[in-house]
């Protein structure tokens, strides 16, 4: 059986949504990061990169959220995520999702996450001070553009809906103006609606951490 | 016909190399960042995100990396680029290129586009010299485990082989102390030996901008 180790209000949350939208038999482990457990000798045994998520497989564990949810789309043709069958369109969907983990969730993670990229509180500082403007210039392509609607490729829901919803949830702490954003709202308020989401969102908060 | 916008010393290398080994008909566009050509209107009418690679096919535009890597290995499944028909196999490749274009590939922006996160000089400088050690752990991590040799997926050469060579070709630029490398630059060795890279490494470096 499937488990996806995540953690609460990261991007783990993507995966969790597709999962319960492919009806998928899954476990989840609670991965605690107020106690840094994902650079833990455990987890990293799972993740050596020690992040959230990590799935694992019958046949290996797998990491990325583009890439798990590409997976779970293949692993689960009925539930219809993607245009798998369609090299053109299912690289439009990825190319989406790229984007998201590339550039958006980079952006957001300077606000959070910046010792990655510099070691002295003050150029920390500095990165925090423009994530309201870089989070929110890459938010506004997704705005002006790259989501068609109702869902992020038009018609159809894919993988790139649950995804986008997840990185839109860190848009208010991100200092963006949403009100430049209405349609990226209006995505956000739908999916907050899908049993799917509600059920993946109700696990997270009430599970503890192992 | 597919139509190739790059930058020479770019990512977009990767999308190059895998179109020559695909031995796919194609004809490219060289974009030049001396005169920030990518974020005038021509361009940003191709790509509103104003980066390279851009790969306009018959039926639009394709953009991000691992996407289109991806789409070139399954529109030409002749040529054997990724295991397209095995959702786990094919999420491994995936994850490997999604690890290059977030984690790998954002390392290294932080010596060069540095501006894209912070405003003022100091911050920038404090980023620069962080490089050699976030781009060094980010190889590390491939050295260590990803790359299986001699191909990064093994016996089986894959779309994350042209993306892997692409991005270590700023190992020495961004400081990294590469010995501590002694696989990734066996592969990046390896890798140059191939007729489709010297083809496309020809072409990129033969050809003037527009």
């Amino acid at each position: 059986m499937l488990k996806l180790y995540y953690a609460p209000n990261t991007c783990a949350l993507a995966v969790h949504i597709a999962l319960e939208e492919a009806a998928a038999k899954y476990d989840t482990v609670r991965i605690d990061f107020g106690t840094a457990e994902q650079r833990q000798s455990g987890y990293l045994a799972i993740n050596p990169k020690g992040r959230v998520p990590s799935l694992v497989t019958d046949r290996g564990i797998l990491t990325e959220v583009p890439a798990i949810l590409a997976f779970v789309a293949q692993s689960f043709p009925g539930a219809g995520l993607a245009p798998i069958g369609d090299p053109f369109a299912f690289a439009r969907v990825q190319a989406f999702n790229s984007y998201l983990c590339s550039t958006v969730h980079v952006a957001h993670a300077h606000r959070v996450r910046g010792s990655r990229w510099v070691d002295d509180a003050k150029a920390i500082e500095a990165m925090r001070r423009k994530v309201p403007q870089s989070s929110g210039d890459a938010f506004a392509l997704i705005e002006n553009g790259m989501l068609e609607g109702p869902w992020v490729m038009g018609d159809s829901y894919t993988i790139c809906d649950p995804y986008l919803f997840t990185v839109s949830q860190w848009l208010e702490g991100d200092g963006v103006d949403v009100a430049r954003l209405p349609r990226v709202l209006d995505h956000r308020a739908r999916m907050a609606e899908r049993p799917a989401v509600q059920r993946a969102i109700a696990e997270e908060l009430a599970r503890p951490a192992a």
